[in-house]
């Protein structure tokens, strides 16, 4: 737990702990062999935990802010599918050796969004290895009230917040040593977890996901949770001004099957659309219909023919 | 959160959450964007994280079902040092490559010990990278009852459950390729976290802390936050029959500074003494008194004739 197996070790804890925001719910924090937690009553507490590897999740180039922000951002996505407020997490950091002005700059980059969200770290450990950040976020939801993937009901329209292919474009552009423009490129290194989405929906969605590994892979679970089926209208997927300004034949691909996006797929009854469009005025984000859902499994795709797209696979294929 | 990134990745998660046990407390488990889980009124919830990988925290010959055992233990030892009940994990697996046997192999260690506990796995995920384990865990504590590092006094004892240097001896054997007794191998690979120990101990000790990086190092940890000091008699550290019966101008290296014990070191005011003794009475456990808290700062150990032993490093130090 943050503490010193090594006086290197200890030291980095050191850089850590000076710099870690506290919350009065946070009864003792990095420094024992664990952290004690006030969990408010009628709350439930929500856990996720993601993994970066080096050269898997990020290209090695990727500079350690960034790679501090998006440890934080994918953990943080999973809370906002939930309808989470995010309250604490714990950071395990492998460095090949103790490098303290990488330390100091993971930090810039992952302390930046944990007090966007006033998270605090709590613990964990920094071992010697690969470069690899496991982050376990917690977060507090009222009791009943979680968003999740198994209630999506056939006749639900699917949304999704936010533009779709960003990410999946700048990483080929980077993986293939092409510039992009640093917007797109921001949306690979620096993903914004949806939060205040998030939040409002809880009362207005039937089902929510992140879209970590692709739109259709996402909604393919969120169908298969709640044994449901799904179409989608690929004209209808949001696309930012700087995708459109790239035109690529791989844009659909991107669009649908990219991974890294960090938006929220959600489902809703068709009586709420005009109240999830006012309760999304008020965050950052907001969201657009892309289909419905359907009885019957599996996730359809449309193109603007009306024609069934067929596509190669459906997400980002670790181990493969 | 334990979901398909690929077809080969949700096979391994199937995997893990066909052989989970459920728990009454856990309201959404494996298959969602995060745990849903409920902490009872009363209690503070208690967070540990710790991180193994291969070749740094153990050898790359080690068994995945002795890797899956540890990577649960070293955070169950954790939780037992702060007189905690443990409740739910999330485990984080990286691996090369999707190896099922392997992964099967590797729980049959990690759920023996989940299923000894009652402990729930509830979230992580699982990416490719070089073989790492990074677990949370996570239990719960009566509020204002946890056992702390920062609150031995002068005077007090300190005591040590179990045996010392085993790990630290065995660990030896192996990298020199030598054979060594099972029973030492077993404390090495298969370490005993002390939770029935730190539950019994958690009204009768002051401060507590798990020794996995050596007695002398953990015991400062205690000294520094609790702004004391301790002398430690050399001739009191408890050994097993096996590294007795095995002379190595070591063992007191092993003893006082050798890491992965996972015994308990705590402190505890004389008038405890007896009490102490019957509590562990109903654990699997003893614990032996090896010297005292004092004014001051530090930690000094003294050997048979009362010569102050300086030994040449406080414990493991990962990065050098």
């Amino acid at each position: 737990m943050l503490e010193g197996m090594s006086l290197a070790e200890f030291d980095l804890i050191s850089r850590i702990r000076a710099r870690v925001r506290q919350r009065g719910d946070v009864v003792l924090g990095i420094g024992d062999d664990a952290a004690l937690l006030q969990v408010p009553p009628g709350r439930e507490l929500v856990v996720t935990a993601d993994t970066l590897n080096v050269g898997v999740h990020f290209p090695e180039a990727t500079v350690p802010a960034d790679v501090g922000w998006k440890a934080l951002a994918v953990n943080l996505s999973d809370l906002a599918a939930m309808g989470a407020t995010p309250a604490w997490c714990t950071l395990s950091l492998s460095l090949p050796q103790a490098d303290e002005s990488w330390v100091d700059a993971f930090l810039d980059g992952f302390l930046a969004l944990a007090d966007q969200h006033g998270i605090a770290l709590v613990g964990g450990d920094t071992t010697r290895g690969p470069l690899s950040i496991s982050v376990t976020a917690m977060g507090l939801v009222e009791s009943g009230n979680a968003l999740r993937r198994d209630r999506a009901q056939a006749g639900d329209d699917v949304w999704v917040t936010g533009t779709l292919g960003d990410a999946a474009a700048a990483l080929e552009a980077v993986l293939e040593g092409r510039g992009c423009p640093e917007w797109l490129r921001q949306r690979l290194d620096r993903p914004t977890p949806r939060i205040a989405a998030g939040l409002r929906l809880s009362a207005l969605a039937h089902a929510c996901i992140d879209v970590s590994d692709g739109l259709l892979a996402d909604l393919a679970h969120v169908c298969e949770r709640s044994g449901v089926g799904a179409e989608i209208h690929l004209a209808d997927l949001p696309v930012s001004a700087e995708l459109a300004a790239a035109p690529s034949a791989n844009r659909w691909y991107w669009q649908a099957c990219g991974g890294d996006d960090y938006e929220l797929c959600f489902t809703a009854s068709p009586r709420n659309r005009d109240l999830i469009v006012q309760a999304l005025d008020f965050t950052d984000v907001s969201a657009t219909r892309i289909g419905r859902i359907v009885a019957g499994q599996g996730v359809r795709a449309f193109d603007a023919q009306g024609l069934e797209w067929k596509q190669p696979r459906l997400g980002y294929e670790h181990f493969t």
